[in-house]
């Protein structure tokens, strides 16, 4: 999708998935979650499933992506059904696998019921654990379409606040940055924009309300573009007219832990110590207990993907992995400060991603 | 959340989740599917569990919503968890239930699995089917929320119509219609609004395109807004500069098999007695074999619900149902025209609840 010549090579992430089926002894794999299926054939839809085995892939889908599927995917064995169960099955039965793991995370209770229903007696299915961390590594394709959506979003953005319109409401404001970025030829949006205002940006999860934007907020914009499918992340914090000693303090602090946490990112480290070194740096600030979420996630196909960058997190940061890093600070009824950059792991250190400057910027309401 | 003073009796719902229980023979039911728990609680966050017994329900959600579930749920017991199962578990155990059902369809092979594990052996933990029919009738309150989200989108789409820029992309249009519904009120588009011109509108499911609308084009558009988390659904298409013969012949076939159906529809009638209405008008023009979709669906806080107006159908339509009507015909390669209305069904007929004239429309591309 990003206009350049950089191409998907499906092979590489079939033997990505395999190295899986081996590891589980299965003869096959039912893929149930859309993104991996995506990030293994190319198929866009809402709906479907794949079969992995040793020799092949094959997508299954029904009549309302006969087009889809053929415009999206090349060189990988496909097969329509009426009912999803019914296909998954007769595949099973024709290819005569015996032992077939399924991820269990994205499998229906329901869905697993009806194709045991439909299969021979003697053929196990096993659950298997999430198989999303295939897609934890990017390749140039990836990367390209994670800049250039970070670059899409953040023109949108820096144009916004450039002349703030007056009486705008958080909701207005979100609806304008979605309707710029997608002007510039995003997909969609990576997740609802959120605009929170004044005592709002306390809300780790605030959604935009129609409360009027004033001299003296802190407006707190936390948004992401879709471009070839993949998503870019970021969060930055304007004070409008002013700020405050103590606004100007937690900014500095939230800002430290971040570049504490940057500066700590490189292949080989583990992500729970990310995460801990942004909350020691504001724990000297006393603000620890402010930051109650974890300090960043894998971005790419999902907004919300492997590696979490969490407290319990027994992952390892690899070079080719994207990540977020956006430690908060959330003073309840007063403000929140959350300072978020979508980072490229690299063997000896970092890069990131985002372009939106990541300064206490003040800007002003215009005419 | 639209402006008037009706609201939701959540205890007419709580007695409509409570028969399901009865009928199910269960001392409690797990409920995962979340616009079956916003719909009994008032909850709109995207993550949680609902535990309903005979004498009352208890809403499960984790520390990310501590604050909205204050906002939002009152009258409802409240319990917070670290992980799902572990909830789910844990109230299990205090209320000592024996027989607990759950959403199959929406239960996920492993958090029924985790549930098994830390529950005591002697619990039965049964599958059910979905539990989504109890939202197919709405209240006045339900339907004042589609009713203005119809409204918004209609002002949103014949706004843009009247002067439609030079040189736009389906895109552009796209983006230019979500852009004017959400500034007029709406929370969200109630799915990712389809603009399908020229030979894409030949495509049921297309996503708009950088394709520049240009005289000549058929242009097809669907969409809805979401006020009070109730979605609007509707399909309009309009002719750019002028009309063919033949799109005059297949917009009137698919007028009349939309009116047919409608004029079917009233309380007590099968779903699958209106898609078939449909399918004659269209097989008396040779069209029907064009038509590759059902005829509608439910809409409400899910843009598709119960009840299905498909061929397979076995529910019967009731006075508050909501559903959409909207036969299609789909020329490979030329054209396509689908007409969609939202309509409530009463108990002598139905009513309109969308807004936009379905007529053919001849527009014109601005300066």
């Amino acid at each position: 999708m990003p206009h350049n010549s950089l191409s998907i090579d499906y092979s590489l992430r079939y033997q990505r998935i395999k190295l899986r089926l081996m590891a589980a002894r299965q003869d096959a794999i039912i893929v149930i979650n859309m993104k991996n299926i995506r990030y293994l054939t190319g198929f866009s839809g809402s709906d479907g499933a794949l079969l992995v085995s040793e020799t092949e892939m094959i997508l299954l889908f029904d009549g309302r992506y006969t087009n889809q599927v053929k415009r999206e995917v090349t060189g990988i064995a496909t097969a329509e059904y009426r009912e999803k169960s019914e296909g998954i099955a007769r595949i099973i039965g024709e290819k005569g696998y015996q032992h077939v793991g399924f991820e269990a995370e994205y499998c229906s209770f329901s869905l697993l019921a009806r194709v045991r229903q439909r299969v021979d007696n003697g053929i196990q299915l096993s659950p298997l654990g999430e198989l999303d961390a295939i897609r934890a590594i990017k390749d140039e394709y990836e990367l390209s379409c994670i800049r250039q959506a970070a670059k899409i979003v953040a023109q949108a953005v820096t144009g916004i606040m450039a002349s703030l319109p007056r009486n705008a409401t958080e909701q207005d404001l979100a609806a304008e940055i979605d309707y710029r970025t997608r002007l510039a030829g995003a997909e969609a949006m990576a997740f609802a924009t959120i605009v929170a205002s004044g005592e709002n940006s306390a809300l780790p999860h605030a959604q935009p309300t129609n409360r009027v934007l004033s001299n003296g907020d802190v407006l707190l914009i936390d948004c992401g573009a879709v471009l070839g499918g993949y998503a870019s992340d970021e969060t930055v914090v304007f004070f409008i007219d002013r700020i405050t000693e103590k606004q100007k303090l937690v900014y500095q602090a939230v800002k430290q832990a971040q570049e504490a946490a940057i500066q700590e990112i490189k292949a080989g480290v583990t992500a729970r110590k990310i995460d801990r070194t942004a909350r020691q740096v504001l724990a000297i600030y006393k603000l620890e207990e402010f930051f109650t979420h974890s300090t960043g996630h894998g971005v790419g196909l999902a907004i919300h993907e492997e590696p979490r960058l969490a407290s319990i997190s027994e992952s390892v940061l690899l070079a080719g992995m994207v990540v977020t890093v956006e430690p908060g600070v959330y003073l309840p009824g007063e403000f929140g400060i959350r300072i978020e950059e979508t980072v490229l792991v690299k063997e000896n250190g970092c890069e990131i991603l985002t372009n939106i400057p990541k300064i206490p910027t003040i800007i002003n309401i215009g005419d």
